[in-house]
């Protein structure tokens, strides 16, 4: 690819446009701009610019296209598959200073945002007006721009769905500086190709987000959690098919093991309510009175005691409940303080065959001598595994995560599973990508990435070929 | 576009790949497929062949391509807007023989169908195993796979969405003859880009849909309707955005006029409930206990009291809710049986803005003389307005016509709406969504559609230029 490398030129107009303050170049840039939390992938952009609005960056974009030159926004960083690292250089935009709430229509029952909010500014404003945001990654300081990007899904989506289901509308910066809306207030939407959805979840590739309106839901009144201890995590997650057949709707089903929850502790420095058992179900319903909530749960508590569970901790403390979900929410960060370095495998299968994927992800680690863990929405089917490099040698490590790795995604795929559940694919998982779809559909990716940017100047690199 | 006509040869591969009694030509061919339910637009297709999978779909798509003859699929022909006519001739794809019911996963909470099977069928099997689709157009006798097609919505958007929110993963025969799958069983997907939803509400255009994998719910155990009188329509309108800002959740509220009831009461032979007041809000609550649907309409009934409704009749036995839907399902047909000839206007505003729309839409019977009828989904924003021929002459009809839905749709924009809520854009509204939309969107469209279909042979004409 033949990008134009940034000349003094390209940094006065940067300047000129945006001031100098907002402009970074060189060793002004700091470190944390060139790698997101996890990849491993390592690259400075060779221009860093604090946008502050659509205009700005649909002027960018014009005189990026004018002078071939690569763009990648950036959210908070906090992505796991380098969908956010400059690796082709070029002009990074830090949205993240595009950061307001600019509209709760409580006729609409929308929330209109700028890119750069972050998921727990968006849940404290709403939740203020008894409304709710449902959508719910671990990975709170994340941005909205981000979470509408990797398409985000989080804890609640057994019930409640994911990000895609909460995007009403998109103002989207197009690779040729097009200021273009998709969508709207509206509920429902039947005029030509769905653009928002096809933007929802293309980290960055398509085009940029300026703005989106978000669906708002009534804040639930009640809410319960359930922590179920199980003799092994086998047991734990059979349990789960069981649920859902009986016509229980939880709105979370979270699976964990005894040492990821040790890891917790040892992060946190607090105790978790109960470590005594190998594995626990962690779930959570939600209603409008008690009455409801309790008639929701009752079912599946039965269920799960008549499937191997010894007991059924009720937490209906806030205090219980921020105990739990603190330890839940320190998982990724916890797994990551207990090694050297380690990469993460975000698969989704279909929820009935959880069980049959952990099984051979137990066998990898045995087969390979690499440390696993793991933990996830075993109600949505949607799994993180992380294999942990400890004290091997960088090729060592690089051979059997590989391996390893290969062998998982192989049998996600057997399983009737995709790739990833709500990290996205960005630079990282695109080979697995690659043989999961196979060549037509990757060919087809490429075209349609085509339609949006004949240049590729948008966040190349990533997705696509 | 040079499309090639058929001849021998072609109605010979036809008939060798599915059999003579599968293949019709000239006047073998139906009158019924040479139009849809509204739209005006007739024209025969060249053959129509009834097709039993995606096999002998691939066979016709790569068999076409290579003669450059174009394919529209078709299933009930319940469209309004022209989508499943073949207006440049060709092959007609009959799907609605492709209608069995694959398989119901309980587990996953699943059905796996082929694209011919109806609404009515749909919701009928899963109701029977205690289970819910809830996306409820009013036209039950239409296939799942037109509704895929559109997008369709329906009644219960305003609690559970429309149909893009219930598909979870398609089997697509692709221009080139590719059978390809996008989803799955699974709940989340961040896999490169949502090609799924990008299928879902593409009329055809982009690929032909021959499996869905829809996502079902517990049934619900109790629902309750409330039939609302008002003085005036406005009024009764004027609610609704109060009811949303209450927060009640409501499943549906439609909004329908006397002379809408009248036409349905005669074109049904059948009394509605009450048809003494000028306007009326139809609500329906549901839930899993008595209480819970009490809780949740009451806030509600007394909103509206307080609001211009002299009273609220409660229907919560099933024979007088099958009284009022039965007739709100006959509303269009009850319509287009009063005049010679109509046209629809399916816009969605924000559901605070539907009133204003529809003071507008008043305003324009008055000032062009042409009879307007409606009714909608008030609490999704979605709007059904009929413009009706009656003894008006041919050029004057479609003079008015013209004038009438320029205005119309103009105004859905100005109040940040759409050309369509859910029946498409088709042939029909295609000059809406180039003003609606501008030359930016439309030329991505025509990008999209290359991407997929670089000969323009799947249903061609419609939606993009």
């Amino acid at each position: 690819m033949n990008y134009a490398k940034i000349n003094k030129e390209d940094i006065a107009f940067l300047e000129s446009l945006c001031g100098k303050e907002r402009v970074f170049t060189g060793s002004e840039i700091n470190e944390d701009f060139s790698h997101d939390e996890l990849s491993g992938i390592h690259k400075y952009p060779e221009a860093l610019v604090e946008v502050s609005g659509a205009e700005e960056v649909s002027a960018i974009m014009k005189y990026a296209a004018s002078r071939n030159i690569p763009v990648t926004p950036r959210g908070q960083g906090t992505g796991l598959v380098g969908g956010s690292v400059a690796i082709h250089g070029g002009i990074m935009l830090n949205m993240s200073k595009m950061n307001r709430i600019l509209e709760l229509d409580e006729e609409n029952l929308t929330l209109t945002v700028e890119p750069g909010v972050l998921l727990m500014e968006i849940s404290k404003f709403v939740e203020e007006h008894d409304l709710f945001y449902p959508p719910d990654p671990g990975e709170k300081s994340a941005t909205i721009g981000g979470n509408i990007n990797t398409n985000a899904g989080g804890m609640r989506a057994v019930k409640y769905g994911v990000t895609r289901d909460y995007v009403r509308g998109l103002e989207v910066v197009m690779a040729n500086g097009d200021i273009m809306e998709f969508g709207g207030k509206i509920v429902k939407n039947s005029s030509g190709y769905s653009i928002k959805d096809l933007i929802i979840g293309s980290e960055g590739t398509l085009g940029i987000v300026t703005k989106a309106v978000l669906r708002l839901l009534p804040l639930p009144q009640k809410t319960i959690s359930l922590l179920i201890p199980y003799p092994d995590l086998a047991r734990a997650i059979e349990t789960v098919p069981l649920i859902i057949k009986s016509k229980s709707v939880p709105t979370a089903i979270e699976f964990m093991e005894r040492e990821v929850i040790l890891a917790a502790e040892k992060f946190l420095g607090k105790a978790f309510p109960d470590s005594s058992a190998a594995a626990y179900l962690l779930l959570t319903f939600d209603g409008n009175s008690k009455e409801e909530v309790e008639n929701a749960y009752e079912k599946a508590a039965h269920i799960c005691l008549d499937n191997g569970a010894p007991d059924v901790f009720i937490s209906n403390t806030q205090e219980r409940n921020e105990a739990i979900w603190s330890a839940r929410g320190a998982f990724l960060e916890a797994i990551k303080a207990s090694t050297t370095e380690m990469d993460e495998c975000d698969v989704v299968v279909p929820r009935n065959l959880v069980a049959d994927f952990i099984k051979n992800t137990k066998a990898l680690q045995d087969e390979f001598g690499v440390r696993i863990m793991n933990f996830g929405h075993a109600g949505d089917g949607n799994l993180h595994i992380y294999a942990l490099k400890d004290q091997l040698d960088e090729k060592t490590w690089k051979e059997k995560l590989d391996a390893v790795f290969n062998r998982m995604y192989a049998g996600a795929h057997t399983l009737g599973g995709q790739v990833s559940g709500e990290h996205g694919i960005g630079y990282a998982k695109k080979p697995f990508l690659q043989k999961s779809l196979g060549d037509p559909a990757m060919e087809l990716l490429g075209r349609i990435k085509q339609a949006f940017d004949p240049q590729n100047i948008l966040n190349p690199g990533k997705v696509c070929r």
